[in-house]
């Protein structure tokens, strides 16, 4: 028996197309001049809404980040999946995993390092921080999918392994020392750390 | 051919002393209060010195807290050394080490998630930020030296394996979601990660 998809609503689709104007509008401002010099009126304006309606998606600049950095976070996991299927080896296939999320975490550094702030240190009852961790938990769950494939490595194993991928990724982005690093020596740090992790 | 040592002058001492009485007025105002609710005039009263003075020692109320904590993470640290020469393994030994610098980190909690917050996220070349980072690699050497009892990890995997133990214990004792939980469940989570690092 099959089910025929329901119609999205004509109020949903309203509500969505809002959502992606906001978050297109606070994505170019934030690149482009930095989360602390863009005002959240700067945001409604270019989404062409009102400040009153902008607040029933994200009450504050921070909101409107992890808005921003989640939805890229989404596109970067889906591409980085995508790409460890083609992997050689569980090192090639976890560096396939990472790299996309370290490239958009860092295609504007200070937004990138605020957004694991958050992450880290923010509430995590707040919305668009709950799906940041969820984002987060994807991740762990598709890096030990692929460590996996070594057949020494149990689930239980790589759920841990996953989860200290996980520590050594945020780190080595957040680091103030490393603010000044461009995303290929981000990557290969992580790299060295991820290859010391794995059986011999 | 000795050389004795040199007496500390007078004006040394007294400058030793003048640290002393900061450091320990503002630990004690920090936890019981918190760093939010005390003022830095009342470290300046409770320590006995004019705030003109207390300024010339930390600039901030959080170079306040990188101080007292600071103090607290060395004293750790070298309670750590100290009984990780009698640990049976190198997880027991690394442990050994891990579990004073946790105990300090969350002697209150929000104090301590505060500080971690410093260490990654604030300004290397402030004084007491420096001696943070220091007191960082300095754990890190203690357990790459600990990790290399197993015969199997030579120098250079010991001090990534030990950078690695750094942000696992960086994330654990950071993350909101364990900010309500006892030193015992952060010390048994780093455990079980750092178990997972070890070659079996």
């Amino acid at each position: 028996m099959s089910v025929a998809p329901q119609p999205v609503g004509r109020r949903e689709r309203n509500k969505q197309d809002k959502l992606d104007r906001i978050t297109a509008a606070a994505r170019e401002l934030f690149s482009e001049h930095g989360v602390d010099d863009v005002t959240t009126q700067q945001i409604a304006d270019k989404a062409d809404i009102g400040t009153g309606t902008l607040f029933l998606y994200a009450k504050t600049k921070g909101e409107l980040l992890l808005l921003v950095q989640n939805s890229s976070y989404t596109d970067a996991l889906a591409r980085g999946r995508a790409a460890a299927d083609h992997a050689e080896d569980p090192l090639e296939a976890v560096m396939a995993i990472v790299r996309p999320v370290v490239e958009c975490n860092r295609a504007q550094i200070s937004n990138g390092r605020t957004y694991l702030r958050e992450i880290v240190f923010g509430d995590p009852d707040e919305p668009h921080h709950r799906k940041a961790l969820e984002l987060t938990v994807q991740t762990e769950e598709a890096i030990a999918a692929v460590l996996q494939r070594d057949q020494r490595i149990n689930p239980a194993k790589a759920a841990t392994l996953a989860h200290i991928v996980s520590a050594i990724m945020l780190l080595s982005m957040a680091a103030t020392a490393n603010a000044a690093r461009p995303v290929e020596a981000i990557v290969q740090e992580i790299a060295h750390q991820v290859d010391a992790l794995l059986p011999d």
